[in-house]
């Protein structure tokens, strides 16, 4: 059975609870714990590699930084060998279209992927969360809905969804709209800033301070994308679900869970 | 019966094709119009006369821009003339806590109110626009949907909808989605700029070069509301349709409605 995904929205705290990463470095394996975090969609490796060194450091009971900022890197027998023994491989931010460029397909893009179906942690955030999935959103329009968003194949972790992350915070839900409103087979994900989801089997956890915003057009009504990509889009009979950490998603169903105690009202949750 | 609203989502074109403008104007009588411009919401009433004057000058018979800054005149004989005797009316942008606190409850008020009763075009752009309903936005958080929105009582013309203006320029989606979570009896009404409703009876009809976002709670299937308003909202089983112009929406059945000539895939708009 394959491992597990997390799938961060950017932003994760690494300097206080850091909910998210802890999280990374639990399914690792924890004090057993054997990291690789890679740095390929940064050009700023150094800055990411002292700022994740100090964030799993207690966390785990190993963490390696590779840059992997070229194809030779990332064909390298020392990064296939650095990806074999690792119990979790964790993705920093960037570009996601450099993971694609440097990293897909490589020696490593292989041997991550037989280590995944073995079992270990995927983690990435940001560029490192765009790419886990078949489709991944490259850039586009982040305003008014249109047909100007780009997308390109993600390294395939897992497949019907796609990744939008610094959700809330750049205000990108008519971008995801119109994504869905053109692929209505894909289920949109909005993850927010230190806000992730844990994917394991068919369904995923949300975990983290934000929301994830799930986008569904697979009963939608009626869609209506113009041609030239200028004209707004038409999309009736979407679905949203805006799910905190509490709440999990059945991908198979596309059906949200609450996993913890519900509170129904406000008065509720109050005790009132 | 009750008049028309056009309820704009600000930043419309006042010197092109004016194609919410000029439908203003025609629904006031068009070369018979007698329009009221209420610069109440405005602190630069003297920019928007001029605007305005021009905006509306060839589109109809008479433009009277009115400041009615104060409760003062407000409740002038003036006004309540000046609004007895148009056919249309046209609330400027600005704040809208200013109509609400200036206008509402003057005789302006109450004559604008009878007015609409006997047929007239009432509308508004931005803070115009935010007044027209029973229950108003005034501000509050616009990235992560929690429970900072801040409302107040409109104008009253229409009931059971809240407007949300700027709507994809500014990202304002987690901010009623936020409040259709907490109030779903209310159906949330995101207008693009350059984007109107036109409300005629039980329908609304979409006109402009932008969309609205309707955001329907009324079939969630769970809402969860932190009391402190710091936490994230929960929403599942929201409804969300993106209307362009060519579309409409029937309020009482929350519907969407296509009445031009539909257009089911980028294919078919293609001609292939």
């Amino acid at each position: 059975m394959a491992g597990t995904l997390v799938i961060v929205g950017g932003g994760e705290d690494r300097t206080g609870d850091r909910t998210v990463l802890r999280r990374v470095a639990e399914l690792a394996g924890g004090a057993e714990a054997r990291l690789v975090v890679l740095g390929t969609a940064t050009t700023v490796p150094d800055d990411l590699r002292a700022t994740y060194d100090k964030a799993f450091g207690d966390l785990a009971a190993e963490v390696t930084f590779l840059p992997v900022a070229t194809r030779e890197e990332a064909n390298a027998a020392s990064t296939v060998e650095a990806i074999g023994r690792a119990t979790g491989v964790f993705f920093t931010g960037g570009d996601q279209s450099r993971i694609a460029a440097v990293f897909g397909g490589s020696d490593a893009d292989t041997a991550l992927h037989a280590a995944w179906e073995r079992g270990i942690v995927v983690a990435g955030t940001s560029a490192g969360a765009a790419m886990m999935s078949t489709t991944m959103i490259l850039g586009g329009g982040e305003q008014v809905p249109t047909t100007s968003v780009r997308t390109g194949p993600g390294l395939g972790f897992v497949s019907g969804l796609v990744v939008d992350m610094h959700f809330a915070e750049r205000g990108r839900i008519a971008r995801l709209l119109s994504l869905v409103a053109m692929f209505p087979h894909e289920l949109g994900l909005g993850i927010d800033e230190d806000t992730a989801v844990v994917v394991s089997g068919s369904a995923f956890e949300v975990i983290g301070a934000g929301t994830v915003t799930v986008v569904d057009a697979g009963r939608a009504t009626s869609v209506r994308v113009p041609a030239s990509g200028d004209g707004p889009i038409a999309l009736t009979g979407a679905v949203v679900h805006v799910l905190p950490s509490g709440y999990a998603f059945e991908l198979a169903t596309r059906e949200p869970v609450i996993t913890e105690a519900p509170v129904g009202t406000r008065a509720r949750e109050r005790g009132e």
